[in-house]
């Protein structure tokens, strides 16, 4: 790749993860569905390039060799991006009705979450989060985004255990009721961080004195506007990748491109 | 409203927009559906108290006096928050399929933009904006966060239209290729100022040509990652609240309460 750019500007027709190594000249396996996509719906044929990523070896070009019924087979060619880790930013997040965790998901793997870790809480509405879904949305999302990873997306644990197995060198920022609230961009924290953003109804009394409690959570406030639970959890994360993510250097790739 | 805190922590059953004056003693009429909002999603009874605001006069409790068949009459009582204009910020962007722009105009109501401008551009995939749906919703959005206002949302426009009206005193950033692109946290302008986001497909050559050639255009970079069209709004709109509006002051009220 030297003197090349590190990002070829010629955009692959697809570009899908796959859980398996990478290396040149790999015979990569597409399950039924990923055939399925691939000939159908965006119409490509043997020949066609794309691009593979797993989170640990990069972008690779491949070329689509055959298809089968029940599957197809690619032929990896070269490492067109070097792997880039995303910022070690988590969400802590309760469970939301389908449409808006859903959005949550797809919107905070687009804003470069490392992992999700949806919470229960007192006040949670949500009896069981379906993680096959939103791994799904997840991995599409970090497709559609061109994330050389996915985010990893935790079982539900309640807020007590979140917060007694937390590794106190990483700021949880919370977006809570507190006496004295400074504006996100004055207090964030760099990486290693989170940010944990509650139930629609809130966290309740004890939860809150709770949070108040432990040494690594900063207090945020989000403007004057009563901010939905998922808006708070995107304004967050859009504004911490702004001024400490990835975000926040010059000389960008910019977000559209013709 | 001397010597009590600015805004009364006790929540108002509900928040309605009204389009008519607020003063001390009113009487407002509702229609049919808000009337049935109050009364049999809410299930409020004659002697509820809500709050009104009409983007002018404040925000004003007032008490169901009476449900009819076509629609109910309140009484208003006491201003309880001083009218507060948002910041004279806008969002231009190429109109969507549905559920992005609903998503788009909701989460733009809640980040506390004044003004919406949809603007045809030659690669917008919609023909067709419904006003009066984007208008509803972005009446629901503001009584929901608790802005005193709720964002005018124009008629689409084409961009040359757009760029040859405008107030040069107005900044745009424009979130669009460009040779040399510094990251949001670095540009943004103050009020008065807009963002314009193009559709899913990019500008065309010509647009950014046309882009290029007005002297109040910023180009701002959004990340490495490749942001869908309105993610790019709502990062834009957050990064600019938290850094440039309403939400870069200390001592904020603060977005869940308990």
């Amino acid at each position: 790749m030297t003197g090349e750019p590190e990002f070829d500007r010629v955009k692959p027709a697809a570009r899908l993860f796959v859980d398996t190594a990478l290396s040149s000249g790999a015979a990569i396996e597409l399950d039924r569905d990923r055939a399925h996509y691939l000939q159908h719906v965006l119409r490509l044929a043997p020949g066609a390039t794309i691009e593979l990523f797993n989170g640990r070896d990069g972008g690779w070009t491949a070329t689509i060799e055959s298809f089968a019924k029940r599957g197809a087979t690619l032929e990896t060619k070269a490492q067109r991006r070097s792997q880039v880790a995303s910022p070690d930013l988590w969400l802590c997040f309760a469970p939301l009705k389908r449409a808006r965790i859903d959005l949550v998901v797809e919107k905070a793997t687009e804003l470069g979450v490392a992992r999700l870790l949806p919470i229960e809480t007192r006040r949670t509405v949500t009896d069981r989060v379906n993680l096959d879904r939103l791994r799904a949305i997840a991995m599409e999302a970090a497709e559609q985004c061109e994330r050389l990873d996915v985010p990893v997306i935790d079982a539900p644990v309640s807020l007590p255990t979140l917060l007694g197995s937390w590794d106190t060198s990483r700021t949880l920022h919370v977006a809570a009721e507190s006496g004295e609230v400074r504006s996100i961009g004055e207090v964030l924290a760099p990486a290693p961080c989170a940010f944990l953003i509650g139930p629609e109804g809130g966290f309740d009394r004890g939860e809150l004195d709770l949070l108040r409690s432990v040494p690594f959570v900063v207090a945020i406030g989000l403007g004057p506007r009563l901010l939905r639970a998922e808006t708070a959890a995107l304004t967050s994360l859009a504004v911490w990748q702004a001024l400490r993510g990835d975000g926040s250097g010059p000389d960008l790739r910019p977000p559209f491109r013709d």
